[in-house]
């Protein structure tokens, strides 16, 4: 049984702490947060206790993993809490938007021998995963071109939520970034980007993008797309395709249910997309858990990792240099 | 080059008229209606000559074969005329809604070595085709059920058309029961009926029914389903569905572009289906034209014929006699 | 908190022990099986206690209701002591495959005021649950024409398993009259049955068929086909299409994921389905479930009634008697 | 009647030969070519006559209009006979592979009020032209990102045909730049390209890639992606999807049938797709055509005009340039 600090209990510590809670071989036995209330609330439901001491939760003998759900400017300290502490973690992305810093947690790391595990829950979904699959078991032969379309739903995210998140390619983008080098088997080389504001003067304001377009290249000469919007009428519009000299594999959308409707107006109409991520991802973010337990029973090192995080802010650091210097940027993983 | 002569230049004639003179190695010589204005009409547009004495264009020397298309009514004797005048025979669905004018036909016509290829151009349509030929080569192993959904767009047809249709059975489902037939490759041995007036007063008023469902079994017990509504509000809704052993296959709807809508209201819409008959079955109709040239031209019999007629008739006859004594009914092809 | 009983934790007892578990409101509290093993591994999983005395599990002061997932020919023993002992009810169906022994229940339930749901899943599946809820909210008119598909994978049963199903209608195809009653919101008033055996030797040998199609009517003329297949070898189809007089509603087949694969072969090709009930209608038991304890909450009556049950039952004792006699039946539901 | 000379008769001129002989108020009368016997036998099928003496066709007086379907290096001194003559010309795409002749001839062209129709076919194609009609017309709202699949089925055209055919973003790419233009219904401003040398030997020998990425930007912020190969197994991969503020709408792929494939392997597979543009793109070959035709009747203008050809042309060598550069490249379409 695996015994699960939850760090931060906001919406999506608590969707985590639900998960952790329904595999058969893992409970709920900590919740921190700053506000006492919220860690509470979280730690009821599952008979656990709440703290706004990190130390108190690290040092608790009924706590063997972490899962760090807190605010994005929380993680690297805690990350180096928590290793300290020799707890196995699994951290939601990104380590951090600033890349000095994940640098620097980076070097701290070094003395530990922490078992990091980056939520790039994406990796788990069944779909995508299934893409992935198929191109590194030569499915489509060599892959040639990525196709990532990757659209969240409006209306956008709160001021104070835009003003933290590091902008579009940190925040959103990092996860597509993580998405192509899990499918290309290959790193990006170099980076172009476009990238405009179309959809809420919000984004102009904080300095950021919210429709943009991406191209990368890797080594062998594969090419990846990717388009971004932060604003979707239909739903949460996530796609991979991937193409090779043999065939191409496609992960298409997720709706709620199987439904058609027929009328004058149309045909084979369905619904609406499914709505965001803790909809569409839910079996991704349950995958994410399981891989993280599974991993730790057999004694393997983790699937996703710090170095996979801090990569994905790498690409999305050159994204941003592409983006404002309006040219194809070389990537450089050893800052 | 194949001379046409066209009998019936009505909706229908004119259509056949139309794919006839687009075959490169085919052309419209006569046009012959009760109507002169109406074969002229239709003989203009392909330098062709107009009659209302079919005794003329029988005799004509520059009428090679005639493609049958007036009134249901008309074919029997026409088909004996055009037999007796030695001339290779494509003529519309159904023969007669007369089983018994059917079977006198069928007798006269012993008499006469006539090429006669009936006009179930469904079975040329390539969703379709693609479907038989798949159950004929063993694609879904042995057959066991097969489905066929042929639901007429609405609004109902003209009272006149109706009066003279034969009612539902020999007009539209007779179709249906040369597709059973084909894709069967076995006779139905047995037949039951549900039907009722759901769609539009007139038919009640014709003694008609609008709506029905239909099952038959054949000798080595495979079952089939129809279904026919004679109003659907959102196109001409033709599907075939052949199940067996080792698989399904399906002629799925046709629509006039690839294109799908995505908005708030839903996603991955897509148009009405194509209309009806001609629209729909255009590639059908022209299939049927080149494969009964392309017989002739090899000196082989029509692979559409006369018999294919009778039997789909006799199918109806038993539907009809079914839903009136409301019991399955054994079918006897030996009248 | 609703404290749960399992009775009954054979495969289908496991599965709903498991989705109660996960309810935030409810919890497994006792498990029943005639076999002690059995009834304690589920039990360990859940931190129950076992027994294989069902007067003990009932008269325990920590079950508040009880879930009958115990071999058919157990359920209405169960369901008349569970109801004596004035515990709310949630039973697999059917309730028994003896229709006498089902209207003898029926008479005894009268003097109790029991609270029972029976286990039609399929109507809290949300892809067939919407095409209800259309059709129910007039999205296609008035309804004229249903059809069901409904074909379990291959390879049959175990010969144990078919003995004491009832055969296809009582074990299978019970389903599928109770949809058919669901989304026709009508009862039928008349079937007819043609049947057959394609897939197994077995079946013939216990004198049970595996193939069948079924029409049924309403007195309002609507109409409703259901075809069945005991073997399916691309997984599990269950389709439900409602036709009416302003369009059209389908719910079509899931599959584990979204992906489609594109090569020299073909193209969109999609995994098979999903392969049978526990998979393909998850969400739907767990949707009973929580409808259960929904109502039970609320005060209010189940959604799906042992009256339910038992006219799903005379369906299929119509359905038999059709396909002997080889004849249209009426359907009495008052025996 | 609108009597064509075709000047070309290969493999493109004969399909358009065919399709102008198709229609009711067009004939091919006149056939040139270098080779004599290609352009007899072209002529034999529609009753023309031949020649390769391009001023003999031109001075004929049943000449009304001309199609230019010969080698694209002879484009040019073609069309500056036939607009002297004062013919109206339909002429395939591109116009030359040479920016500066398209620049001379454009300067010539200015003494000749002509009517000159460029062959951007796929503009007439009805699903692709759904797409831009739902653009203009609001459907999605203001547009903002637009991706365009355009991937040539293989193996890769003889080496001949690719030594004169510009390379991949001249011959080929062309098509998806005028589709862009068509689309946003806005000048792209700026282009950035990665390419790559992927699926045969020869691209590299001919100093030319096989697969490519292309984004572009419009001036009012809207992007656009584009993604070539030369070569697709699965058939020719033809999409377009626009995507807005207020949804999103696609053209997708199109194949012979409707029919698709369940076993244990897999479900709902179809067909390959189209293979190439002669099947794939027949429809907007008609379309084209007959909007030539109708246009000439009205006394319109040509809808896609000599400055369109010039601008797509402007873009692919804006996309070569960018490629050798290794740079986004502002476009600058006044040379």
């Amino acid at each position: 049984m695996y015994r699960f600090g939850i760090l931060g209990t906001g919406r999506i510590g608590e969707m985590h702490a639900k998960l952790v809670a329904a595999q058969p071989d893992a409970q709920v036995t900590w919740c921190y947060d700053i506000d006492l209330a919220r860690a509470q609330n979280t730690a009821d439901k599952y008979g656990a206790k709440a703290s706004t001491d990190i130390d108190q939760l690290l040092a608790a003998d009924d706590v063997d993993v972490v899962l760090i759900a807190s605010p994005t400017n929380t993680h690297v300290e805690l990350i180096l809490k928590a290793a300290a502490a020799g707890k196995p973690i699994l951290c939601e992305k990104p380590i951090d938007v600033d890349i000095f810093k994940v640098e620097e947690c980076h070097q701290k790391l070094q003395s530990f021998n922490a078992h990091i595990q980056l939520g790039f829950n994406r990796r788990f979904d069944p779909s995508h995963r299934a893409v992935q699959q198929a191109v590194a078991s030569g499915g489509v032969g060599p892959l040639e071109l990525l196709v990532i379309t990757s659209r969240d739903p409006g209306p956008p995210p709160p001021r104070a939520i835009l003003e933290a998140c590091g902008g579009l390619f940190r925040d959103t983008t990092i996860h597509d970034f993580d998405m192509a080098r899990f499918v290309l088997a290959e790193e990006p080389v170099e980076i172009y980007v476009m990238a405009s504001n179309r959809v809420d003067p919000i984004f102009a304001e904080l300095n950021d993008v919210d429709t943009a377009m991406i191209i990368m290249r890797t080594a062998s000469g594969a090419l990846c797309h990717i388009n971004n919007s932060r604003r979707t009428n239909y739903g949460y519009d996530q796609r991979v395709e991937a193409f090779g000299g043999e065939g191409m594999v496609r992960s298409n959308n997720h709706r709620p249910t199987e439904v058609s409707h027929y009328n004058d107006q149309g045909t084979a109409q369905r619904e609406p997309l499914e709505h965001f991520f803790i909809e569409r991802y839910r079996d991704a973010y349950e995958g994410e858990i399981r891989d993280f337990i599974d991993r730790l029973e057999a004694g393997q090192p983790p699937s996703v990792t710090f170095e996979d995080g801090r990569r994905a802010l790498i690409l999305a650091e050159a994204a941003i240099q592409s983006f404002k210097e309006n040219r194809p940027i070389t990537i450089n993983y050893e800052h």
